[in-house]
């Protein structure tokens, strides 16, 4: 596949994600004095779903809201332009003849121009993948207890999901619907016990156990859903909810890059030491990668490791001298 | 090597350095838990070499005592006991039969043991290597100039070195110094045109060129440099100053464990992406690693993944299970 760019302007860098590493990313790729384009539309990332970070090195506590305004506002300091756009492709620009480049698509059929891209768009929330749920979501099917909570107020509804997160989203939202009902499939609840003893003890949370949802149902806007008894598969029963509230955990959503870099077996980018990926002139940061721990401060650092990593795979395009790999700090003149 | 720890108390994690890097391990492992004690002689490193950082991100500007004080704080809040000494040596530990284990001794011959090491005591200013060095360090003979320079108050100063930060520190010190005389191995300035060219309209300042000091001379402190011309190797001169500043570039002083860990040709400690070094049970972080870029935000990075790293090894050691590798910050509840 091959597009032309004769019409587009070249960036230098263009950066896919919005949160700890693309701002990071951000920050370096601009100070270093190149033409750096951030798009995202979702500036902050999972960071926004905690208000209180303790380890993040530097803050004793911070707001993930916080954290990520200050590192967005210090890349737009140093002149990254923001696009808020869903990058739906990536194709190598077949234009270029010394200088490989690449073209990028949006949801929105734009098309942008760049030497080197770093992918740094995170995770993303799993489905439930069930029918109905494409249809309803964001009419009652939500995967963001802290973004959306606040929406049902007074309203009833159903968490399904898996895991710790799973009983804290119960937990969240237990102080602001009237009702939450906690589908479990076992016949006992699953989790941290102290988390369990305090759900348990709540008057509107109810667990439903050896239950799994089977279909939302709804017309303009979820109305029920329908559950399979897990011990008697041809029983159902249906439960009338206002909104349903998925924790599945997190996948990359890395299919619209999976012919241009090699993948892991969870579907995570695999990089090197210097951010770099299997494909020239790409790199990547954070979470989407194979990186082993997923923090901020640790996708802040891969961050600015593509950045200066991309700065030299652009210095030698130029046939110029890379960054030292080891140099200080520089003292104020 | 065997070394009996019976009387020794047990630490689960023992750090070394306090710089970026190992405060940031410091704050990840106590705040598991885990009894960690991190022993430097140094709070702070080289970041305390520079009053303006831009680029540790969510800070538009710090300065580097700031930023390490902050560092500092937050490790002590979740409970990492700090130890003023020098490690000078580290041995397995033979009385484990199951749990492997180290001890290690300090330059005043006190003893500690631990179950893991994190190795992060970054890098060192290297020697400028001739006669006379070793006895006038501290009496005339500095290798920072941020923190030495206020000592030399209108006093003459020899500067001698290689790269950029020589002509960093020679701009620094003209600020103070009565005169600074700035060696030079070549016959034309070395380094970044604009500060050259700074230096060259200081009164102050001398370029001194096809010189290397072959002798640093004085009874109690420095009195004078003996320089040889590189053009003809048996001329001789000598240059009387106050003082002499090396900036020979930053060494890994890695040849304590060079038995233990596995280090690249540059002396640096090799890690893979865990921060695991080749020894089980000792990790590393942060610039005295091969990390390729030595900057604040990455040694923070690196001493959370080592500390994780390491919490896991003991979790395993102890026949508990690991942290799990993708967890999400927890909701407050």
């Amino acid at each position: 596949m091959s597009s032309s760019s004769n019409s587009l302007e070249k960036n230098d860098i263009i950066i896919i994600g919005g949160a700890s590493a693309g701002l990071s990313a951000a920050l370096y790729a601009s100070r270093q004095g190149l033409k750096t384009v951030l798009i995202t539309k979702d500036i902050g990332g999972q960071a926004l779903l905690t208000d209180n970070i303790e380890n993040y090195p530097a803050f004793e506590h911070i707001g993930g809201f916080e954290l990520m305004s200050r590192l967005e506002r210090q890349a737009r300091v140093f002149g990254t332009e923001f696009i808020d756009e869903e990058v739906t492709s990536i194709v190598e620009d077949s234009d270029h003849q010394h200088t490989k480049g690449f073209i990028m698509k949006t949801s929105t059929n734009k098309e942008y121009s760049t030497l080197a891209i770093i992918l740094a768009f995170g995770k993303t929330p799993r489905d439930l993948d069930v029918p109905g749920e494409q249809g309803f979501k964001g009419k009652g099917v939500s995967y963001c207890a802290v973004c959306d909570g606040p929406l049902f107020k007074h309203k009833s509804l159903a968490v399904v999901g898996i895991g710790d997160p799973l009983l804290d989203t119960a937990l969240l939202l237990k102080g602001m619907a009237s009702k939450v009902y906690l589908i479990q499939r076992t016949n006992t609840p699953v989790g941290a016990k102290d988390t369990i003893r305090l759900l348990q003890n709540e008057k509107n949370v109810s667990f439903i156990y050896n239950s799994v949802v089977k279909r939302i149902n709804g017309t303009s806007k979820v109305h029920s859903i329908t559950l399979i008894d897990t011990k008697n598969k041809s029983k159902e029963s249906e439960l009338v909810i206002d909104g349903v509230f998925v924790e599945m955990g997190d996948i990359a959503k890395t299919d619209f890059v999976k012919n241009l870099v090699q993948l892991n077996s969870n579907n995570e980018i695999i990089v090197d030491k210097y951010c770099a990926t299997s494909k020239h002139g790409i790199f990547a940061a954070g979470d989407v990668t194979d990186v082993p721990y997923k923090q901020a401060v640790i996708s802040a650092a891969h961050g600015s490791i593509a950045a200066l990593s991309a700065y030299n795979y652009l210095q030698k395009l130029k046939g110029k001298p890379p960054i030292k790999s080891d140099w200080r700090t520089t003292i104020k003149k």
